[in-house]
């Protein structure tokens, strides 16, 4: 009997293979083609996900775990077929632990689901990528988005795992305990291994005290580079910053055109302050000393909890804001993350780049942690068009490298940035497949990801 | 030509083989026995590390890290002989990048060398352990300290690591950039894997601002329940502490005798808050309301930068001052970590333990972590003390386990706590050896370390 004959006993119509089920888990918001598995599976228990790999295992069927299918970079992507496991089912909060400052959940919750759980507790979990991703899924990407700068990213956020590894056995990795020295960090090596490693099937999240005042602004800039070298004062001043976001001219053309909004197009930051009343006053009246050196105007609070929430709407539709740019194509974003030091370099070199290429480029930027992204408009059946904006994000990676970055900050790596995993990483490359073939020894999770192919 | 005599050859008077530079390799601050390599090797470059590492691997012979020695569990001890590989010659700080918050350092600089050399920048490097480690060995170790609470441990603070690997090759992991979706997470791999998985040969680390402000003080509680749940109120206020740390009635008379103070013996917290001016006073005011809750008494301020120092001297000397306890013995650390809502069970249970079994044992906690040791007397020439003091750390170790914590919160696995990892870790256990034998098949780095003997 085949795996897949298996596992259809097993679920019963929770094994799907109607063709508009396959199809809608093989799309992805991003340029890559379709790529639907042959089955998608809907677990409800990490024992049925231990099953279904189990199965899995016994004859090489490919499994490719799918929280949303929200990732940017083709990694929820069945590109070998097989089954696309859709852990959708698992949505439960299994606890929220006040006191520890943490919660257990199944990794089918989104992360707003989590926050409306939360709201009686005065507990927040602040990771924000934008989408309103699965907790898994952003676990295994390593996601983070506007937040980071102040709260960390899953990285920091992620204090154990449950995940079912390539044999159909069941691990834990990491404690309750808020640090530990026992032994290897599998945790940390299964956040952001896009599911190539294991599939994560319960995650205890760090949860942080939901500020006493909260205060966002927007103010614009004379040029990107005066706004970006404010944001570098910023940051090296310590001002704690909840959020702190660049959104360059044509990011605000965009907008305007995408939200019925009539911001100025100059370069704009999106700021926002967490803390007592009197400390967050205290923080945006820093702020302002500091950017008022840079010929900041246009100062507008947010003071409202619509008017942030309207804000940060804005701010979390740029990827769709930026169609409105060149309707009728898709939109590439690029993610490099540079030291801070350089992001001023970085950031006019992509606008300069994006000029001469020809290219309709919207910038938008986590700017606290030295990460932006150019969201570039092409036509995916166009090739000349598609190779020439594969060629900017090449040379932006480049940059990135250049100035001792990396290429994605928190997308990931997926299918579209293995062409720079050996540039990046060099000779631990080798040392990354060696725990690929020592924990995934036949090639079953997410085939085909992360790791380029051998030369 | 063996290794040895390879090594000999490549590095000349910096291979030592006399015996008092082996004994002093093979010696520990803790109870374990002396274990002196077969020499000692001072390498001066990575490259001299990969070519050593290259010799050992060719014929098998193990090589051991080596720091300061301060290792509480025995990590730097070369229990199979072969090299032990002193890095204390690659001490350069190689970057202060202030911008970027960062420094890349060598291993063998100590953290109060990093720190005199920050001095001019307003930065620090807060991880804290007590001893005047060696950075490169507190990265093995995955150390933390009093400062952790606020300022993570090593885990949230190396960036990126340049390590020599079992083959003798050079990696580089991580990126300057503050973070990164780009490929399995090797720093975290290698932050505390005691030297078994590679010999790191520089590091990349967080740097923070120094803060405007800082206050210490410390008060006492009519019992420790009380000054635990006083605590843990104070953590989950989210008051920044920088610094909370529990001192037992045992502790402070450990301390009187030893320093020759006076206070009175009753459990006490001694504390340390950073940040403006008016925010340090805030945090203070802050938590002496909630303390007051718990019947605290005996307030005194540490305001001068002196006072401040002796404050923590003292603290850092508890390994000394326990032995005035109990003359003559040596002392075993306990070290286990637990969520924070379940502290005051653990720290009564292990006092009243104590008790119990007729053992002189000492606590001071990092209680903000939910972290606490045992200083416990004994003579390790007397086989049954040693199996009752054993015996009492073991139950700790289950005692935290039945709580959700982990059987060491910083001192690591080393020789003492490898009979834990199978408890701790269940089915994970198997996937950690899967890493070591496919990164180090031959066992040749600290062999006999962190995995215990598969039975």
């Amino acid at each position: 009997m085949s795996a897949m004959d298996d596992i259809a006993a097993m679920l019963g119509p929770r094994l799907s293979r109607g063709a508009s089920v396959c199809e809608q888990h093989g799309r992805s918001e991003a340029h890559y083609a379709l790529a639907p598995p042959d089955a998608v599976a809907f677990p409800e228990t990490p024992e049925e996900v231990a099953a279904i790999v189990r199965a899995c295992a016994a004859d090489g069927t490919p499994v490719t775990a799918y929280g949303t299918g929200t990732s940017l970079e083709g990694q929820h992507l069945a590109i070998r077929g097989g089954i696309s496991l859709d852990l959708s089912r698992m949505d439960r909060v299994l606890a929220v632990n006040a006191e520890d400052l943490n919660a257990v959940v199944q990794p089918g919750v989104t992360r707003t689901r989590l926050n409306e759980e939360l709201r009686a507790t005065g507990l927040f979990f602040p990771v924000d990528p934008g989408a309103d991703a699965s907790l898994g899924g952003m676990a295994a990407t390593r996601a983070s988005g506007t937040t980071a700068v102040r709260y960390g990213t899953m990285r920091e956020n992620v204090l154990a795992l449950q995940a079912v590894m390539a044999d159909g056995s069941i691990i834990r990795t990491g404690s309750q305990a808020r640090k530990s020295s026992a032994g290897y960090d599998l945790t940390h090596l299964l956040v952001g291994s896009e599911g190539t490693l294991g599939i994560l099937t319960e995650l205890t999240l760090r949860l942080h005290p939901l500020p006493e005042a909260v205060a966002a602004a927007t103010c614009r800039f004379p040029t990107v580079a005066d706004a970006v070298n404010c944001v570098i004062l910023v940051i090296q001043s310590a001002i704690p910053m909840a959020r702190i976001e660049l959104v360059d001219e044509m990011m605000v053309r965009g907008f305007n055109l995408h939200s019925g909004t009539d911001l100025p197009e100059k370069p704009h930051l999106f700021l926002e302050f967490h803390g007592a009343p009197t400390a967050v006053a205290e923080q945006a009246a820093a702020f302002r000393e500091i950017a008022a050196e840079f010929g900041v105007a246009g100062w507008q609070d947010a003071t409202t909890t619509e008017a942030r929430s309207a804000l940060w709407a804005m701010r979390h539709n740029a990827h769709y804001a930026t169609g409105a740019l060149e309707p009728g194509k898709r939109t590439l974003a690029t993610d490099v993350c540079v030291p801070i030091s350089t992001l001023a370099e970085a950031v006019v070199e992509a606008q300069d780049l994006a000029r001469t290429m020809g290219l309709t480029s919207a910038i938008v930027g986590h700017v606290g942690d030295g990460n932006f992204h150019c969201g570039v408009r092409v036509n995916p059946e166009d090739a000349a068009e598609m190779a020439r904006v594969l060629d900017f994000s090449g040379r932006l990676a480049e940059t990135a490298l250049r100035l001792g970055g990396t290429v994605t900050g928190e997308h990931g790596i997926g299918l579209g940035k293995q062409k720079y995993m050996a540039a990046e990483h060099g000779p631990a490359l080798a040392w990354m497949r060696a725990i690929k073939a020592a924990w995934d020894p036949a090639n079953i999770l997410n085939p085909g990801k992360m790791l380029p192919p051998e030369s």
